[in-house]
């Protein structure tokens, strides 16, 4: 074997224990918070077969899904006529396998080969990676985690309140406070095509106002007009990107303007609904703003979208989902509707470092260790060390003969708290010495006391 | 988009709800024992690149790795003269990363790569699938998870020695009392062939009595003799192979046995030392046996050698491992010596499920659901079903309005424990009526008496 100097495939990570400790932290809320809502926890294969995952991302998906190569005489099905077709036409002959591109598609997948075992509606969470051949960038990675929750099986409109209320939920154990959780209608959208007389054309709309933020109304209108919007329905269209005012103020103007179109109206009442049943929990309606402009790219919705920004951060959109009416549909399932969010573990990562808000006790090291001068010290200090671990004391002793310099290094490197120092003058008086190493505070004292003392800190 | 009738691939699983509850109940007694003892988490890339994985694990391994299709035009780099070479000669053209075979590699090139980082001696354990293209059967998958406990950059035996203390906490933890964990040395195995006079061919020797508990000492000795192994040389090695009694009256032979070879008494005296520090720590020798004809197939374990039996179930080897002096040489980076063993997941599992020892509440359902008759009640049931959530109990309501039955076989189905039912008399009375779905027990009472009881269940 050549001595090689090993690296990382392009946009992918190792986590060491910090990070670990961190992302820890952050799966920790979500999946609790998800099983205080009744959510159950699936895990599907990594390996999806490509008749699963292909034609259900567009052609860009289809390009960006990883493929795995057939094992064996991979070329054997491959005939000389296919090669010269190039690369599209061999990679059906010589990969049936690809790596999971999302958590939704492996979902329904899972609800069509279980539907007779499945407890409907079903909660389900999942929290795995996934993988995507994108071109990686700062905050894009070809392997990254998502965290989803979704409920299929009932339209009812408790579920997208309780996805309200778990997003709440996960921002504030996170200590995160400036944020919103935008909210809108697929319907409305729709209904509002139909009312500037452009019906039919929601999906060009969608994609032109979801910029609005980036480029602003100016540039937007010229995208409408480009697709082909007509100059009045851009002018009908005006009020109601300028629509300002509360929640309550919103609606009342939107079913005004809506009056007209039944999809609309819907979609209207659905989002009234939310509010009520908000209310009927005894919850506020803090953080949660109704924003009509709201579209988010993904074709599948069909009605309530969520997405959630935190303020004053650099990447603000942390989280997002909505309801889809026809999941299942592509594997031969109709009629089951189910609404879903996702956590994007990345970012909440990224803005809790530059907000600051990881506790200190993060990195989940020992907190205590031992710390001895010679064999006496040692074997003196394993027994202390095996009770420390019986009362539940994470805990570890440096393995080799050292200076007590270097062990007190390995303790502060590791984020160690405490040690417990053992010399002769200790054995003799069967006690031991703790030394707090935030403080440098140290004292003789009983084994039962230091318990004491590393369990109050 | 056509119907398709979705598949797994062959040799994967999905976890649905109540497998996930019993496997995250494996994984926190195994995550919970590894910090105990001061190991910190990793996590790697599915994908490493074959530069990495390539060569590690001998031409088998190589031909069961997972290689991902490189993405865009992968046949670009293919030439006609490579095609008629075949699979062999064009797959390192189109294949530049593979899916992780294990957890070792990856954890070896993270070292290397953060070596000027880590703090040595450096204790992590990893918990993550694996995927290896074998053929699938009873037992045996494509995926499965790993978890590896390995500490690097000491030779202390009080590495050996806890890594035995972790693995009676985690048996004792999941209520396994009848194994053995096995315990041996190579130097010892490496003295044998030296003291029958066959030095140099300890891999043969291991691979040999490696089958013992298989196919018997008859059958080893057939097998010895075809690999060269003298008459005289089978006939010196048969008391080691017939050895009994006590590990004190064991060791006690083995140092007369080996007593002319350095590297024999070498691995006596590393197996001796264990022993005299399990004592140290307080510790007896319950479960431990050492067994001189472990042999362990992996090449690479330089030192002490582990194997965990379970007793009276079908598969009952759930763990092993070992100590290695030079896992990082093949990337560059000599002179580490480290010791690692791992807990099999899905053997676990099996064992557990055969011995009937899942705890009860393994589902990690809601604790309780909301049952209504109508609007008012189900209105009523948010405010109670929000208060539940607010102290910490996870519950749920049936979101759509149902007969009361359909909401009991939900709740029934689901495993949930309590029923909390609001009707209009309930709510005259500000009151809930709670029912024990198992004992079938129901009674009035208010909120704070029902939280009470559900808490106490």
């Amino acid at each position: 074997m050549s001595i090689q100097k090993p690296s990382l495939p392009k946009g992918t990570r190792d986590f060491g224990p910090i990070q670990m400790a961190r992302r820890n932290y952050i799966f920790k809320i979500i999946k609790e918070t998800f099983q205080l809502y009744g959510y159950q926890q699936l895990e599907t294969p990594a390996m999806e077969n490509l008749a699963v995952l292909t034609g259900k991302y567009g052609d860009e998906g289809d390009q960006l899904l990883y493929k795995i190569l057939n094992s064996g005489d991979f070329l054997k099905k491959v005939k000389d006529p296919d090669l010269r077709e190039g690369s599209t036409a061999v990679m059906p002959k010589v990969a049936e396998k690809g790596l999971r591109y999302d958590l939704t598609v492996p979902f329904a997948r899972y609800v069509v080969m279980n539907r007779h075992e499945i407890n409907f509606p079903f909660k389900r969470f999942q929290i795995q990676p996934v993988w995507r051949a994108d071109r990686p960038q700062k905050g894009r990675y070809r392997e990254f985690y998502q965290c989803d929750a979704d409920v299929v099986g009932t339209d009812s409109l408790i579920c997208e309140t309780e996805i309200l209320l778990m997003i709440r939920k996960v921002f504030f154990r996170l200590k995160l406070t400036d944020y919103n959780i935008k909210i809108n209608n697929r319907k409305i959208l729709t209904g509002i095509s139909e009312v500037i007389g452009e019906k039919g054309k929601e999906s060009a709309l969608c994609v032109a106002i979801d910029k609005l933020d980036k480029i602003g109304w100016g540039k937007v209108q010229e995208e409408l007009l480009q697709r082909g919007f007509s100059r009045d329905a851009i002018n009908k269209l005006e009020p109601v990107i300028n629509l300002s005012g509360g929640n309550l103020e919103k609606i009342s103007f939107m079913k005004q303007f809506l009056s007209s179109s039944d999809q609309g109206m819907k979609g209207i009442m659905e989002i009234e609904e939310i509010f009520q049943l908000l209310e009927e929990f005894g919850e506020e309606e803090d953080h949660i703003q109704f924003d009509v402009v709201l579209a988010r790219g993904l074709s599948y919705y069909t009605g309530a979208i969520f997405e959630v920004k935190v303020n004053k951060v650099s990447i603000g959109s942390v989280s997002g989902g909505g309801r889809y009416d026809n999941l299942t549909g592509v594997f031969g399932m109709e009629g089951v509707s189910g609404v879903g969010f996702s956590f994007g573990v990345d970012r909440i990562y990224d803005v809790l470092q530059e907000l600051n808000l990881f506790p200190d006790d993060h990195n989940q090291s020992s907190c205590a260790m031992i710390g001895y001068f010679d064999e006496e010290g040692r074997n003196y200090g394993l027994k202390i060390l095996n009770g420390l671990r019986s009362v539940n004391i994470p805990a570890e002793i440096f393995p080799d003969y050292a200076k007590v310099k270097k062990q007190f290094n390995y303790a502060d490197r590791k984020g160690i708290p405490f040690v417990i120092l053992v010399g002769s003058d200790e054995i003799k008086q069967h006690k031991i010495t703790l030394k707090n190493l935030k403080t440098g505070e140290q004292k003789l004292m009983t084994f039962e006391d230091a318990i004491g003392t590393i369990k109050a800190s």
